[in-house]
């Protein structure tokens, strides 16, 4: 068994085509999780994750704070306790439109599985 | 894009070894999600999920109460913003200890995969 706080795990700035946004790697490579890799991501207020898609899926659920997620034609709002699923190859965006930071969970398959490198 | 609340997703009870447990199934098969399944688990005061192992692993975050996870020789508390990770093979029981809901996040391979029937 494998039991840290969040706040213990160090926060990482993700760069390209991202700004305000940190990241935290909860449950991955660290405890050889062999399927997929779990993942909290800060926003602060304004802050943005790069308007991008890929060939694997992300489960999201938000965790405090207020956003909008974009996509190519479509935006939607979310709060606290929604749960956000993006399909693979879907375009999408995570964007920070409250006063505080934005927390959520983004959980995707392990590195060299369903696409990911 | 699949974007709901988590309140409005029905909690069923879990039976077979659970007491006072409740699952939502936030995102799974009700979105076709191919790889892992997120759900979240409800516990009374007093509550426990099943005392078992499983060729699966979970992955966990806690999101509110307060509570210990049972291994073979360890028992350990836990309260929010805890991560907890439990390998394959490995015996685990999530019980409540507090005076409230306890409520986490509980990832899991989908049906199907790493031997999760």
């Amino acid at each position: 068994m494998f039991l840290r706080n969040l706040r213990e795990i160090p926060a990482e700035a993700v760069e390209e085509g991202a700004s305000g946004t940190q990241i935290r790697w909860a449950i991955g490579e660290n405890v050889g999780a062999p399927n997929f890799h779990m993942r909290v991501f800060t926003l602060a207020p304004g802050g943005s994750t790069p308007l991008h898609e890929h060939v694997w899926e992300h489960e999201v659920f938000i965790l405090r704070g207020e956003g909008v997620v974009v996509e190519d034609t479509d935006e939607r709002a979310f709060g606290p306790e929604d749960v956000v699923y993006i399909q693979p190859g879907e375009r999408h965006q995570f964007r920070n439109t409250g006063g505080a930071d934005l927390e959520f969970i983004c959980v995707i398959p392990a590195a060299g599985r369903c696409g990911v490198k």
